[in-house]
């Protein structure tokens, strides 16, 4: 997993160089179909990948755009009527059965279909009427870190073409997420939560998949109670079992998503609740601890915020004892229907 | 609380009786407009509602449903394309500013919308195209429960119309719930979590807005970290959290749901794992405890299922010494932007 985590930069770099052709094609071909909705289908990490594109594409081209629920095709065996969607099926493995026949199932109920995985000559891959290679190679540790951050940039990447875009906005990010990895923020901070049971992660726009992604990173390696809300939602009940007791995590950007959380952020201060805020420390001054992160176009951020949440994890379950590449009752191809 | 739980029979008899005629007027509307794709936006025990509602029509009527981010609209200001498209708000109180302007945003950029509110004269229910009042009656606690189970029916209601059906398999439900609410089994399982500090809910299809209901309901009255996966994540990374000392409340519903959480519950009982079994026991006959419910059609069976889970709440939150009525730090209506 440590090793995993250091390979981002030149993962992230690679698909800037030798994937942002073949996405601008797919792009293309996306554009000419001019979809009317968009589905998007994933599991785990992915979903939060998935959860990133819709901001994506709500936000920069104002397509309505769904997280599907792929129990309803395989489960239920719900009769979709698809024509003038668009369907884009994330996962790192390309193995999951469920995802494999969602995806069919979309094709044949009318939608185009995209897969991006890590995986070219995967079912998934082949399912789908177009495939988007996230290039981040072989990914063997159980918690996936350097396959999500690539499909952030693949993803950011094919709206960015969609929209006639050309990138050019991304091509700091491998050498800022260098200067991230090497600053090591996360594994600095470890020690603080060494004895920390539950834990409440928030984020807001495009900072929520981060939250997200941080919380089941915890989870799935260190057996904490991570919990992830929208900061929005995080004010409709959640907001009561904050305590003293109970650390909070904000991911917090420059820009709207971080203006749009200083009401939380505020009331969190109000408690005396414990806020580590990773990224804009301006929005908490009095936080009991601060993660800096490079400024970057809002958009492009989530790519830097989950690194040192990567390392945090890592570094937690290195000091209570367990084993991150190997977490207990996990296997690294999830096979759901 | 225990009185707006006590409540819920009446109310659901309530809004069939007299709202069913008025929500098939809706619903011929929505016909009428034969909408392409569904977005649905709410916000704490309303959006479990509102995933409710993307089930129903996922898997009833076949359309693409998303559920909003509205962030997207009133945060980052994106400029939506929304003809074709049906926008549904669900919010008890109608009073959440984000809502309101979100749907304010959606009708103008073309979406036909409707809200779905315990408030008729609320600025939700005057801000959409067409309003359904589910007419719970005043919901004064903080912690929602009539509001949540009248907003099912509605939502139930309001598809079974706009596919041309007659509501006959929703007669049984209010005198079904009288007989959940007296069993009052969810308050004699309430000892057996008194000591608990986080428990995992899981569910899966119509029973995983169930599970997550259920999750929020506990944080908001007992402050402990209850955490909902649908069953099909949980076997993507949170699994490796569930030990002895977590236990799992399971909503197995009797149906495909239930089937397809045969998986999990077998995995769950390899890992010795202390779980509640909620509904069909069948599936998993060795566990720990378990609350029957009375069989019912798959698609109706989360109006029954949450009670005793309020019941859970409830109880858990008096024996804790807090006072369910008034969770610290939390106000009825929450007013995000």
């Amino acid at each position: 997993m440590a090793a995993e985590i250091a390979q981002q930069p030149d993962a992230l770099a690679r698909l800037l160089r030798d994937g942002s052709a073949s996405i601008a094609e797919v792009a293309q071909s996306v554009a000419d179909r001019a979809p009317r909705f968009v589905l998007l289908a994933a599991r785990g990490t992915s979903d939060h990948a998935a959860l990133y594109l819709k901001y994506l594409i709500e936000i920069r081209l104002g397509l309505p755009v769904g997280l599907v629920s792929p129990s309803t095709l395989t489960v239920y065996g719900a009769q979709p009527r698809f024509d003038g969607t668009l369907w884009i099926a994330l996962s790192q493995s390309g193995g999951s059965p469920d995802l494999i026949e969602s995806t069919q199932r979309a094709r044949q109920a009318g939608a185009w279909t995209v897969a991006i995985t890590n995986a070219p000559d995967s079912a998934l891959a082949t399912a789908a009427d177009a495939h988007i290679d996230v290039m981040s190679g072989p990914e063997l540790a159980v918690a996936a870190t350097k396959s999500y951050t690539s499909e952030l940039l693949a993803s950011w990447l094919l709206v960015e073409s969609w929209i006639g875009g050309d990138a050019a906005r991304a091509r700091g990010i491998p050498d800022l997420a260098r200067d991230v990895v090497r600053a090591g923020a996360g594994l600095a901070v470890a020690p603080r939560y060494r004895f920390v049971e539950r834990l409440v992660t928030t984020g807001r726009g495009f900072a929520y998949p981060t939250a997200r992604e941080a919380a089941l990173k915890l989870m799935e390696t260190s057996y904490l109670a991570a919990h992830a809300f929208s900061s929005a939602d995080l004010m409709h009940g959640p907001l009561a079992m904050i305590d003293e007791d109970r650390p909070v995590i904000a991911i917090v950007p420059f820009g709207e998503g971080g203006a749009a959380m200083q009401p939380v952020l505020d009331r969190l201060a109000e408690r005396g609740a414990d806020v580590l805020v990773e990224g804009d420390i301006s929005r908490a001054p009095a936080a009991a601890a601060h993660i800096p992160l490079p400024r970057t176009d809002e958009d492009l951020g989530p790519i830097l915020q989950i690194i040192p949440m990567q390392q945090l994890a890592y570094a937690m379950a290195i000091a209570r004892g367990y084993d991150p590449d190997a977490p207990r009752g996990l296997r690294k191809v999830t096979e759901t229907r």
